[in-house]
């Protein structure tokens, strides 16, 4: 089996066999196939797609590939949650507590962010003291414990798919359909939760900007994780403009904590109690979604998704006054205002345009060596469908310098639109796509 | 401008810049930009295709890559050839003498062969004492003081060609039109004759077997050369049959040598003097290729071709006196007939199937490193059309050995197809492709 035959296969659009992508792949891994052939395999993946047989064997290999997890010892049913990333997505930070409130296991491995803002790690890391770099053994353990853990991916699991990833990142093969789902899902069949609940995002601010491959997206994730025994289901939801009003790592996580007192933005406590009652009704917990999401509110209401965070903050190593006193994550030197240009409503939040600010600000990182400033952000304080007038507050800019500061008030403002009125916003429906005996 | 960008815009489909196509390909030769992200580009570039600026530009890159020579000293106008390749294709040697002989120069740098039979500089190999490896300057020396020089490839001349064609050949992305006729045409360019004919086969002995691949490649490589000021045409011929009777090194060489005395197979005389007509008429030594080719047929029959073979082999070492005693390149210890299983018409001699024969008899190179046996391959004695009796000869077959001489004579039998009469052959036209001013 020559792997230049391989390539040419996959080239002229055949299905490959299980042995030939794991030629590939397994032998990119051992060091023995190089990595300019895998590259061009990869491109030729990117152009021809993969068959759902391709994709469940890619996934199998990468899962393969490394340790899984034995959850054998946690006494409740555990559920993990996937989000495909958006700029203000804090939604981990209060759904796991409220699931966990509700008395399913939460076990969650996440990674940095890469791309505009800081992912969950990163906003987790704005806690004085919060470890996110649990061993596999750690992991377990927690999640026996407390049946709550959020931490980083553990280099054990699915080797194969990091070392894929590092390669897909420097050639411009990272967004093909399959290639995505079989990361997503080898990453996840690894850490062995029962459940899963995927968030795809849709829209200007998230990795996928048309539905149609976001349905595509979701719908292969699901199907990969049905064939292989797990519980999943995903939601489409929107991003166009930022998810609540934060967007910065400290300032999402205050946030968060708003919210699970209660005080948060509508569209994040929408979207929380939505994934939490998903994952209660994934696990038994409730009869459908809908009693899953009546069950999390009265969580949130009840104090009781509060003392759940404070929990994860103490097990993890941080300092659980944070929850109290978010002053703790430290505050940006300057905050600037950023003024409504005209009287008239807001139409357009730019998810992708606030994210740039954030990064100009800091709080993100454009290389993995980059660094972030947990304190830097934009808070936004007018959303679509606002009506303001000139000279009104539209958003606040948190900054560590002058010059970063003039910049992203630049950047946030070309993020707004304010017209007279606005054109019709172009429906967007919730979906769900479930596996088979949760539908 | 970052290198993983200008994938990406490949892959999307967009049309790069010159200055993006030079990041690649230079940042490659000099070693800047790894294999892995060039093999990711050629497989988007496979997929995209090129436009005709990209395509000149991507020519012009690599031919400014290294050398060119300088062809002022040569007192005659200067005509190259290229080939396609074909099985059993000696045309080269019959053409080049001839054109001379009409006082035209032809200076041509060959590859080896690579795939089933060998190529010209193999062949040129079964002369004792023929050398290919002259360099760049003996390469003009002996173009200026006989007109006439056929040689390998001098690594001096389109070096980023040389160092893509290796990343291409592992990596399942030599099957491109526009990274094919840019290969060779930045070749050709570099070597700086005046003039080139190119012979474009397309059958199931050709790297060509579909028509309309065929057809846009020869007018991909016209137009490169005419944006480049060179006179060029381009003849699209059969390749389902071999051309001729002889496929093998000293085989081929030696039927070359009978076709300059007059006593050639037919197609390949009729081919070599269109070729030479072809070139002639490029030259303006004749007002048409149909005059151009009376001519070298006058230059065969008169045996003034016959002298500048030759010429052409003393000037480059070798013994001319093979040209009267074949028999000095050698001859295989073992001659096997094939003899017809059945009465009837030779409906298929199936160039491939041949061609896989003279592969395991020794007379081509699976890999760089394969070495070839000079004396082996097959004689064919019954071509299409040919109506045979139950155990008359089809072929002969010249082996080093028995278990390859029995292979052969299994796989030579496989190409041949008798039937009582002959389905009409799909008619193929010999298409001619030429610059603006020559047509």
């Amino acid at each position: 089996m020559r792997i230049v035959d391989i390539i040419e296969r996959k080239r002229a659009g055949e299905e490959l066999s299980r042995e030939e992508i794991e030629a590939v792949v397994m032998g990119f891994v051992r060091g023995e196939v190089p990595d300019y052939q895998v590259s061009a395999w990869l491109m030729a993946v990117c152009w021809r797609g993969m068959s759902e047989r391709e994709l469940f064997d890619l996934t199998g290999i990468m899962l393969g590939s490394g340790a899984t997890l034995d959850l054998s010892g946690v006494p409740w049913f555990v559920v993990d949650k996937h989000s495909s990333g958006g700029v203000g997505d804090k939604t981990t930070l209060v759904v796991a507590p409220l699931v966990r409130a509700c008395g399913v296991a939460v076990g969650k491995m996440s990674g940095r962010g890469l791309g505009f803002t800081g992912g969950t790690l990163d906003k987790l890391e704005s806690i004085p003291g919060y470890r996110v770099d649990l061993s596999a053994a750690e992991f377990v353990r927690q999640l026996e414990r407390e049946g709550i853990v959020l931490s980083g991916q553990t280099p054990e699991l699915a080797p194969a798919d990091g070392k894929l990833y590092a390669l897909r990142d420097v050639t411009a093969t990272v967004a093909s359909l399959p290639l995505i789902a079989s990361s997503i899902m080898s990453k996840k069949l690894a850490v062995g939760a029962h459940g899963l609940v995927l968030d795809v995002k849709v829209g200007s601010g998230a990795f996928m900007s048309r539905i149609e491959d976001a349905q595509e997206l979701a719908r292969l994730m699901v199907e990969i994780g049905s064939s292989a025994g797990r519980r999943v289901s995903a939601l489409l939801t929107p991003m166009d403009q930022p998810l609540g009003r934060a967007v910065g790592n400290a300032l999402e996580v205050a946030e968060a904590i708003e919210t699970l007192k209660g005080n948060g933005p509508d569209d994040l406590m929408e979207l929380s109690t939505m994934l939490a009652g998903e994952m209660l009704a994934l696990a038994g917990r409730a009869e459908s979604p809908e009693v899953g999401r009546d069950r999390a509110t009265e969580a949130l209401h009840s104090g009781e998704g509060l003392d759940w965070l404070r929990r994860l903050i103490t097990a993890q190593g941080g300092d659980p006054k944070a929850v109290d006193d978010p002053g703790l994550m430290g505050t940006a030197p300057l905050v600037e205002r950023v003024e409504a240009p005209r009287s008239g409503v807001v139409c357009r939040v730019d998810a992708l345009g606030i994210a740039r600010a954030a990064l100009t600000l800091g709080a993100g990182r454009e290389t993995k060596a980059g660094t972030i400033d947990p304190r830097v952000g934009v808070m936004l304080h007018a959303k679509v469908g606002t009506r303001v007038s000139k000279g009104d507050l539209l958003a606040e800019v948190h900054a560590h310098d002058a010059a970063t500061e003039r910049q992203a008030v630049a950047q946030v403002l070309r993020a707004y639109a304010i017209e007279d009125e606005c054109a019709g916003r172009q429906g967007f429906t919730i979906e769900r796509y479930a596996t088979p005996q949760d539908s």
